[in-house]
């Protein structure tokens, strides 16, 4: 059986990049990985299916030994994606998605070349901005530095493997699904089926 | 409007790639180039629809002019691809198809690299081989010798951006056209889509 591809999504908030993987996930051969993290759960959260809670120790023991693919701090918490699920998944022939924030993303391209790396961009930053202030929970500034900050993320989506817009939901997922398709269809991914063909 | 694709194909005798082609061409938005020759036409061929015959004389001046994209001499006979033909249509949006075989294909990766490199497999050489013996109309000598041409072919495959196999006609066809639509989702082909959503 072959090995799974391992796809890292990206998006800045506001972007649908959850609603389209809830779509995409839906395909049998997909395996959503689940971050770690040691922020405090949340009323609303699941161990395991929204991250998985850990202690500041035994986070650290994770990094100590080499269990996660990356990690980072933000506001003196630890987000990170541990790695054996994520291994055991591909060697299955599963198509694993991290969702991952832009720095993280880029420090898997340099671990795992051989990821593919997918973007999600809005239609337009005054879109993206329409619909955070329809959520209607965040003030103006919060908003205001919403959108700064996808400008920065959009700007990193140029060294990204495919961008995808989403505007229309079903035309979204199809691209995603389209991407991961042909993404097996590449030589460079089919070089022991060509040896196999050449009898090598 | 954006240009369209330069998709350049190629296969070994016995691929079915004409088969895969044709059902590719029902689809809108494709155009097949036809190649021009100094072969004398054959009782089946159709000018400009199998090949434009043109006279030595004619094939030179529009070598001399640039006119070609690429072409290549074969016992004695000039064959190419014309070159207007090929921009007008990448300019109306068209996605243009070339048929084309392993060395010219390599011409045309230095001279366009922004092509897309397609190239049809067989399931393997025994299904090849008896493809062609279904055919009943090569000796053995002949199936041997084109045999033997398939696999230095298929060595070139690993330069190619896309290998689809042609076992099940229908998923040949359909891998096909995800691949195109896939290359059209990549980063590198949509600068100028990322640059207008950042306001550049």
């Amino acid at each position: 059986m072959s090995k799974g591809l391992l796809i890292v999504v990206s998006a800045p908030s506001g972007c649908g990049k959850g609603t389209v993987l809830a779509e995409v996930l839906k395909r049998d051969n997909f395996y959503y990985s689940v971050s770690a993290t040691t922020r405090p759960p949340r009323p609303e959260d699941v161990d395991g299916v929204t991250y998985h809670f850990l202690t500041r120790e035994k986070f650290e023991e994770l990094i100590a030994s080499g269990g996660v693919l990356e990690y980072a701090e933000y506001c003196g918490n630890y987000y990170g994606t541990p790695k054996k699920a994520v291994e055991d998944k591909l060697s299955e022939g599963k198509d694993v998605i991290l969702e991952i924030e832009v720095q993280g993303a880029m420090k898997i391209k340099e671990l795992c070349p051989e990821a593919v790396f997918i973007f999600i961009l809005p239609p337009s930053l005054e879109t993206l901005r329409e619909r955070l202030e329809k959520r209607g929970t965040e003030t103006a500034e919060v908003i205001n530095k919403r959108v700064a900050e996808a400008k920065g993320e959009i700007e990193k989506s140029y060294n990204y493997d495919y961008v995808i817009v989403n505007d229309d939901l079903s035309e979204a997922v199809s691209d995603f699904i389209k991407a991961v398709d042909a993404e097996k269809l590449t030589a460079k991914r089919n070089i022991s089926l060509i040896d196999s063909i050449l009898g090598k």
